[in-house]
């Protein structure tokens, strides 16, 4: 079947059976691909049959259907002529892990963040009433993303402005928390956990009721959908998310079995078939094990992230090996001190070795999940409470909660600890992941303490600062990926003077002051450099706020040329640096200065190094730009060959 | 009665009758100190009764009560030892028009964007739980900010972590949208308009169901309580909102009448002697104008922001005032002949001139409230169905959306048009509205294009301009207050070329180059500079980014100091011009740079010009910055004199 399958088109005049063989297929070469690709499987395999479902009834690329999630867009991809590339995905020059604009026609909005189609949805269903045109809008989200506020914002508004369109809960118990049941209570939401006890219960309550409701819009060719009725309607006591979405004007209808094609289908085949409906959600119920042989689910397990062992591994067999292993252990040695120490959570994913502080500590771990807002204002009503909040966000995600740290962080000075992880590139999972502007947004506020550690003691040392520091915020963010030297154990901590730097090697030529990762890949610089007899001194900065002005004023003194090197986007490190030694009265041709940040472009996916190296910020970048300040532009060249 | 108040512990053993007087004279004494101050009374007056029943109840400040909205917290003030300060709110070294963590003990948590205050209080309340503590912990939101998506992030988790917190929804039908039952249908969202609608049906139903859950489990006292049932329970349709909070996990206790001090303070005696309940939602419905004389209801306008006219002045007499009245102006006109021009408004309030342009295109005016993230997505989702959004968000508020501007606009390249407003300072609304980061966090974005006019021609100019940009994001600040001319129209917009800035006077010994509502304090300054012989270059940069690049090699070459100005924090425009001078090889002496940026710190509310001159940015801060740049000390500090 798949063979036969060019373009959606090719969908459309399958039989049931036909488009059940095609699931199937579909299912199997994915499964094949994720598994040598070492990508997760389940939520990918999750969406076939609605997939298919879906590319059968609806007219892409003229119906607009969007996602939510990326891991849930490779079944679509191979439906839409993105097959024979599913072997390049997340690669360099190769597919994206999300959807993209630019890559495909069939991808009318970029997934990724999570949380954004209903919104980008109904801006299209909108804009397409306003022009007089007829298409139709789907979009699906996952119930992870019914956490997020501005999935209430966008259903809400969409319950207002009542334009046609449809949103497609695709409610996979599975799917982004998969302790929920055995869990802690500290964790997850309201709704998201009433969802998942609702496909325990089976209790299908409301079906009849609603579908009676649409027999008496559309009022005709109804049979096909009145036999389905009686299937579905088991009981009367219900999915207690239902009503929260007609609350929020969405009409509901569900739930459907998200793994037989001829109930989407038919679900499907009639909501499309509806006019001047307003917005219709369909509940759809997915098991993230589905047609996964049960020798095979050993493999499947969550996504692991680069360098990062599974959480069986590491319960097991403990060996710190990430920046994130190192936090963990860091802090659980802290919170074994320090009663008042504990955990937020915000994001997507709890990262595996997070797992050890919920397992030590469940009453001291919480977990929020892709609700960064309330994560970061929770984190400052605790600290109000006097315990000391570690606010654990990836970079990326914390950007969805800069007012919250703006506001109710650093205006009112609350001591929260900021631990920015995923900070800077963050190789496959491209720009919708990457960690480019936390140094710019964090180091602009006027209260906060902004850190960065260079290797893993560093880190520690960073964890035992933040404790300490209890009068004003603090952050501190660590890269994605491997530390420096995983052949030892980590030492104790040792709080770091406020605003202190330090410098790991002296030489009379240039100056190379690191921020964070960046302060290995300026000794890196260095040691190519003294090959050709440069004396290079490298410094690391560890704060960014506030600056080390003693060590910054010595660097200007001593050198001709200072050269800063971070991992982030303009206007962070090397901007403040900039502006003291401009203040400072230092601009005078004394020392030149010279910023290397991240490029003013989306870096897209890749591994870590060839994004490293894309992005100008390997050691042998960083030389050649020391070559190039000395005049020395020949050998610059070399270098990079 | 209220000489006698010194603190909430002289309102604890008040008879009803007593509690009836004190409330009236509270809102007495408060219409005077808000008529005078020509400040809103509206939502101030509106839960006079409320404050007082919760400070009768409640023990202030052991028990934790948080607010949402400054407005609402006047009452709170004036009861806890704040009334003889109350003729200083909102000015300089005065009381804070929101609540505030360093003015009061009585204020556990600072109010103002809105949304914050469930998040924070469920913070406390789990701190509480964990420290083994009984204090209360109460939180009153008004139904404007239940748009907001992290009052749902808040509730979904309280709903689940179920610590004791009481959440108090304050439901005002007038208090954010005045127009919203004559209005179009753009507006607002589904729960709003239905806890709206419940005003005017007067149904309440649930609450006799309610209170008997509330009987069963605390088994006591409740002759009191039970009498009142049958008072509220008026029938059994009722309040759509109430089963969404239910949804969330909070359980539902309404509505209440707000101004009934008896059942106030019945209700939340019985709620407060509750035990491991959970999180209690308490529906209050408080009418605006409720004792305000018929007569004074004239007076009782919307606040109308600094220099901004009021709707009614506006719509009758039309002059261009304030850079909001010349925007929305232009924008008309460029409506006018482009029918695929449409205005989404994020944010709290609409301003009075917005108005002209719903009335105008009622079905082009997409007014999205507290709901920013939506609002940005929606713009997105609107630009790809091929209509030309301008997305007006005042710049604090932004903040709020920063990842959908970074993911779902700059990362894909999405055509929206950002009107920040409300840039800069903003006078008495103090740091919580101040719009000092947007710069900063926009121009760090590698698609955004990022300009500032510097005069309402200019702002015409950049109308004309974002709506020709059809193939990247676009974004434009204006400050609050009044424009530069207002003796006479406006000119028709010319689009300005991208990245172009211009030279507005030539001189050889010092060059200004300010961005957006600093170039006119740059030709202050050099009006003052001239009468000291000192010749200046005033530049309009006009363009943050991309930077114009002849523009700034010209300014080096010609000049030994280039001093640039702007209204905004570290790591914005400044930053900008000093990478790419570095970057050009320029530091090298023959060009000293000096920045004028926002000082480090959050500024008071004080006056506009106040606030300026504590922030360094008037016309004599940059020339006294200038005469000491050239060794002319005395002659600066004379300046300041």
């Amino acid at each position: 079947m798949l063979d036969v399958i060019e373009s959606p088109i090719n969908v459309k005049n399958l039989s049931t059976k036909e488009l059940r063989q095609l699931a199937d297929e579909i299912r199997l070469e994915l499964s094949s691909i994720l598994r040598k690709a070492q990508k997760p499987l389940k939520s990918s395999l999750a969406v076939v049959e609605l997939t298919v479902a879906i590319h059968h009834v609806f007219h892409a690329p003229a119906d607009k259907i969007l996602w939510d999630v990326g891991e849930q867009t490779y079944a679509h991809k191979m439906l839409t002529g993105r097959r024979f590339l599913m072997n390049t995905l997340r690669q360099k020059d190769g597919l994206s892990g999300f959807t993209s604009r630019s890559e495909s026609e069939y991808d009318p909005f970029g997934a990724g963040h999570g949380c954004s189609s209903i919104s980008a949805g109904l801006g299209m269903a909108v804009a397409r009433d306003m022009k007089g045109k007829r298409e139709r809008v789907l979009t699906v989200i996952s119930n992870g993303t019914t956490m997020a506020g501005q999935v209430y914002e966008a259903m809400s508004n969409a319950g207002y402005l009542d334009s046609d369109m449809i949103v497609i809960l695709n409610d996979s118990r599975h799917s982004l928390h998969p302790n929920i049941e055995e869990g802690p209570k500290t964790s997850i939401n309201a709704l998201s956990s009433t969802l998942s006890k609702l496909q325990s219960s089976k209790s299908f309550r409301k079906f009849r009721e609603v579908a009676k409701g649409v027999t008496k819009k559309i009022g005709r060719g109804m049979h096909e959908w009145a036999a389905k009725v009686d299937e579905f309607a088991r009981g009367m006591v219900g999915p207690p998310g239902s009503t929260l979405f007609e609350e929020l004007g969405l009409y509901y209808i569900g739930p459907v079995d998200g793994h037989k094609i001829e109930d989407l289908v038919c679900v499907l085949q009639e909501v499309a078939s509806l006019n001047s409906m307003g917005p219709v959600l369909i509940h759809v119920v997915t098991e993230e094990n589905q047609g996964i042989e049960h020798s095979q689910r050993s493999d499947t397990g969550e996504d692991v992230g680069e360098g990062s062992s599974s959480y069986d591994s590491i319960a097991s067999n403990y060996q710190p090996r990430t920046y994130s292993d190192c936090f963990v252990e860091a802090l659980i040695r802290k919170a074994d001190s320090d009663k008042d120490v504990v955990m937020v959570h915000g994001g997507a994913e709890v990262e595996p070795s997070f797992q050890l502080f919920r397992e030590k500590f469940p009453d001291r771990f919480f977990d929020i999940g892709m609700a960064e807002q309330h994560a970061v204002t929770f984190s400052a009503g605790l600290s109000c409470g006097g315990l000391k909040p570690f606010c654990v966000i990836p970079s990326a995600f914390l950007q969805r909660a800069f007012d919250q740290v703006v506001h109710d962080v650093d205006r009112q000075r609350i001591p929260v600890r900021f631990v920015i992880t995923s900070a800077g590139l963050v190789g496959s999972n491209g720009p919708v992941q990457c960690g480019a502007f936390d140094i710019t947004f964090m180091s602009c506020l006027p209260n906060m303490i902004v850190m960065a550690p260079s290797d893993e003691d560093e880190l520690v040392n960073m964890v035992e600062t933040a404790a300490m520091v209890d009068d004003r915020p603090i952050c501190f963010r660590y890269p994605r990926g491997a530390i420096v030297r995983t052949d030892k154990s980590l030492s104790d901590g040792i709080p770091i003077e406020i605003g202190r730097g330090r410098i790991l090697a002296e030489g009379k030529d240039v100056a190379l002051l690191g921020y964070g990762s960046m302060v290995q890949n300026c000794i890196k610089a260095q040691s190519l450099l003294s090959k050709l007899g440069i004396e290079v001194t490298v410094a690391d900065a560890r704060f960014c706020k506030p600056l080390d002005i003693g060590l910054l004023r010595e660097l200007c003194e001593n050198h001709g040329f200072l050269v800063t090197v971070e991992e982030g986007s303009i206007g962070g490190f090397g901007s403040h640096v900039a502006q003291f030694i401009a203040l400072d009265g230092r601009l005078d041709g004394r020392i030149k200065w010279r910023p290397i940040v991240l490029p003013d472009a989306y870096i897209e996916h890749a591994s870590p190094n060839e994004q490293l190296s894309l992005a100008g910020l390997t050691g042998h970048h960083i030389a050649a730009t020391v070559l190039s300040l000395l005049g020395r532009t020949r050998e610059a060249l070399l270098l990079m060959c």
